[in-house]
Order: structure tokens, then C-alpha cells, then sequence
């Protein structure tokens, strides 16, 4: 088993009981619960509670439980605004990781509070961190800057208003850099923040979680062109369908192709920077066996 | 002009202003920030962020920045809620406060956007305060408290689903308390915290306000059948065409008069012992100012 693959597996169970231990605690509402929890069951890879975790343990630190929370936090977050992408005034999704979409089993109306209760529940959760004041401000600080009318719900207003409408290249970046971009950042920030105050490390970190994000992004796009039904758990073909500016309705294939792996060695050169103020060069870390396992498609 | 509307007139200009400086500042989608900046424009009459400010001014302290920040938070949150209940998928309604309600004019998509992004900032805005992280953290969490899945979103998952079902008048009251009552009590909480740190002062001013609230949300329902549709800004018997169960379909009009003036005059009493504690039994403050303009209906 691949070191990643031994990573998570050791540290998802943990993830999810931090996301539904807090869930349960809070939540007044079964109903409400059952379809907060649904969503967050539907198989997702907690990609980045993963690569929080992941920077972390780059620090050489054991994780402890204030690290598992936040990465649950930051979870819920992406859970909420994959449950509200996929309602029908949205992208109208019936499937999501190969289940219905939440709203196709408890209906719009609950889809849009489970989406309301795990974004405030976040923030609830990382309120109830045992850890410093001062940090966990930050931490929310941060995430509300990745999350919200700066970050994720900016690009997704113009991914939305941009169906049908032809876009540049450096407006399509822009777009996911809000879109997806910060929050996976946030991962890497926030791990950051919790291990070392060096701003030259905050920096190559931070330049290594920029690329990282855009060839998240160009291999999603990617697998929405020449995934596998049953792999990607939903239609081929959807950005196509939706007239959605992608890197590859802009690049082709080949040129996607092409910037992906720009994008992937990018990364690994900050990443190399990073490491070089460890003195771990020639160690092989959760950080670079992350940007290899998005090459495999 | 009376010491209530003074004192709003006063403050309601300030309130805005934090709202609308914040969301400028924070905001990257321009239409996203309209769309926001519409529905906290719609003629609110700021009773949450008012109710806080008058709990401040209680204990004789100068209304600062920090104050008002606070209540701004309170107030797009309030908002976010208002948007969201007015979907489709939830009342459906097409008029708040006279306008069109933010769907009807952003279309749906957006309408949910402009609520995630409200719910987001509200916990950023209070995170870039300048007050003791420790302050700023426990805001949060009670915030989180009275807004999520263990307050305000548990009441409307039970209101959403209670359509057409009968209640009895206990679960009412539960499922206001959650609804409404919850993020009116963080109002006075809120303004407790900042100014003292007496037990036994905000035991008195809590039971004040979960009376208030109860008050609040039975004026709600009675405007909502005795109402003049000029003056409330939305259809007449709305609740009843949704067939909502309400403290007049349980008690009529006569009883839910009754208990609205029971309530009041129980929220009086637990004044007069918060102003005990501080030796201003004679005099007359806002927070009973507050009382008898909801019963001016």
C-alpha cells in the first residue's frame, strides 16, 4: 500500500468521528443530522483534511486532536458547498460521487439547512478547539476568507453566471483560484500556522498549495472528459452539457494535459524550497507522494 | 419622538454602515455584494442589533465600535436566514418588507449564494474585531450556537416540515425558542458579555429576553392575521395558506393576545430584577422601552 493510501486510511475514520461526534452534539434535529451526514458519508477522499494533516506531519509533529478537528471543519465546509453546487438552481446535479445528490433524497428545501448547518457548525467547531484564543480566531479569520465572499461563494456566483458565457484563460484562473483554490490553501495555511511562525516557509508552502490547487482543478475538468463513469461516481460530460468554461473547453485536451503537469512540477519546486529549510531534502514526504497521487488518474 | 425611536434612529445609520463597509471590503463578486447589500436594505427594523445595543446602553456604557460590529454580525445573519426561508424550496414567498424578495429579483441561484455569503462573513466580521481573542471566540461559538443546527436551522427544519402537520402548543414553543427565540437571546447575551461579568445579571436579562422572544414571535403571528398588508409588507394569512401551525391557529386570537401580554409582563418582571442589581429601579430604561413598542402593533 502506497504511503498516502496507509495515510489516509489511518486518518479518515478519525476525521469523520471528529465531524460526527460534533454533529451529533449540536444537532437538535434528526432529520437535519441524517442529511448533514449523508452527504459527508457519500465517499468523498477528504482531500483536504488530508493535505492539512499531511502539512502537519511535514513539520515532523504528531497529529493531536486540534489538528483532526480543524480538518473536520474544513470538511464540512467543502461538504456544505458541494451539497448547495449540486442544487437545481445551481448545477442541478442528480448524482455526487455515484449517490443521489442530497436534495434528490431529502428534498431542496432540507438540502439547503443541512448546507446552512455544516457551514455554521464549522465555525461552531473550531470555536470548541482546545487550543489558544488567538489561534483559533485565525483559523476562522482564514477560513471565512477562503470560504467566503473573497474566496469559494465569489467564484461560484461566476461559475454560475458564467454558464454560456466565453471566458478567457486568466479569467477561468481567477475564477477557480476563488472557487477551489483558497480552501485548499487554507489546508496548507492552516497546518502552517499551527507548526511554525516562519514566513519564508508560510511562503513556499502556500506557492506549493497555489499549484497543487490548479492541477487539482485541470484533473478535474480532465476526469470530466475521459474519466470513468463508475470511477468518478457521476456523468462524463456534464461541463460540456452545462456550457461551462473549462481548462479543457479553453486548452484542449492535450494543452490541459500539459498545464496539469506544469502545474505538478511547479508545485514540487516550492515544495523542494520548503524542504530545503528543514534540511530534508532528499526525504521523501506526504506533500510530494500527494502531487504524484493526482497523476494518477 | 419617543426614546425608542431616537435611539434607533441614532444607531440604525451606524449598524448599516458596519454592514455595508465589511461586505465592500470583503466582497470580490460585485453583483454578489449587491445582491447581499438588497436584502439587508429592505426596511429591516434592526430589532436584534437594536435589542443588543440597548442591553450595552443598560449598563450605562458609551456605545463603541465594537458594539456596533457585533450587531452588525447579528444582523446578516438574521438577513441570511430571511433570504434562505423566503426560497421556493421554503415559504416561498415573493414579497418581504414591501419588495420583491431576494430571489425574485437575483433569481434563486444567486438568492442562496448571497445567504452562504452573509453566514460566512457574519463570523468573519466578528473574527476581525478589535477586542481580546477570548471575547472574540466566545461571540462565535454562542453566535454558532443560537444560529446552527442546535438553534435557528433545527426550529426552521421543524417549521419546514411541520407544514400541515398539527402541533401541540409545547412543540410551538420548542420550535420557536429554536427558530426565533435562540438568536434573540444572543442579542442580550451578547450585550451582557460585554459589559459584565455578573451571574446572577444575566440569569435576569436572559429570562427577559426569551420572553421578549416568545412576545416577538406571537406579535409575528398575530400581525400575520390582524395585520394591514401596507404596514407588514407581505400578504395577510400567509401562515395559514402555508397552514402553518402558529400560536393563533393553536390559541385564536383572544388567547394568543392573552399570552402575548403574559409574556410581556414577564419579561417586565425579570427586568425590574436585573435593575435591582444595579440600584436603577426607578429608572426607565430601553430594555422596557423595547416592550411596549412591540405591543404598539
Amino acid at each position: 500500500m502506497s504511503r498516502y493510501k496507509e495515510f489516509s486510511k489511518q486518518n479518515i475514520p478519525v476525521i469523520n468521528q471528529k465531524m460526527y461526534d460534533f454533529l451529533e452534539k449540536t444537532s437538535q434535529s434528526e432529520i437535519l443530522f441524517d442529511s448533514m451526514v449523508y452527504s459527508l458519508d457519500a465517499g468523498g477522499k477528504r482531500f483536504r483534511p488530508l493535505l492539512l494533516l499531511a502539512t502537519v506531519d511535514f513539520f515532523g509533529q504528531t497529529l493531536e486532536n486540534s489538528h483532526y478537528e480543524i480538518a473536520a471543519a474544513l470538511e464540512m465546509i467543502h461538504t456544505y458547498s458541494l451539497i448547495h453546487d449540486d442544487l437545481p438552481a445551481m448545477d442541478d446535479d442528480d448524482l455526487r460521487r455515484g449517490k443521489p445528490t442530497n436534495h434528490k433524497v431529502y428534498g431542496e428545501g432540507l438540502a439547503i439547512l443541512a448546507g446552512d448547518a455544516l457551514l455554521t457548525e464549522s465555525f461552531h467547531l473550531v470555536a470548541e478547539m482546545e487550543v489558544e484564543s488567538s489561534l483559533k480566531v485565525e483559523l476562522i479569520r482564514l477560513l471565512a476568507k477562503a470560504s467566503g465572499s473573497t474566496g469559494m461563494i465569489a467564484g461560484q456566483v461566476e461559475d454560475v453566471l458564467g454558464e454560456g458565457k466565453k471566458i478567457n484563460f486568466r479569467e477561468l484562473q481567477k475564477m477557480h483560484q476563488k472557487k477551489t483554490g483558497m480552501l485548499i490553501q487554507f489546508a496548507v495555511e492552516a497546518g502552517v500556522l499551527m507548526s511554525t511562525q516562519s514566513f519564508e516557509m508560510k511562503k513556499w508552502l502556500l506557492e506549493y498549495a497555489q499549484n497543487v490547487g490548479i492541477a487539482f482543478q485541470i484533473r478535474d475538468d480532465l476526469l470530466d472528459v475521459l474519466g470513468d463513469e463508475a470511477a468518478i461516481g457521476k456523468k462524463v460530460g456534464a461541463d460540456e452539457a452545462h456550457n461551462k468554461n473549462t481548462y479543457v473547453s479553453l486548452l484542449g485536451i492535450e494543452g490541459a494535459t500539459k498545464a496539469f503537469e506544469n502545474h505538478c512540477d511547479l508545485a514540487t519546486e516550492s515544495l523542494q524550497k520548503a524542504k530545503g529549510l528543514l534540511n530534508k531534502s532528499e526525504e521523501v514526504t506526504l506533500l510530494e507522494i500527494i502531487i504524484e497521487e493526482l497523476k494518477v488518474i
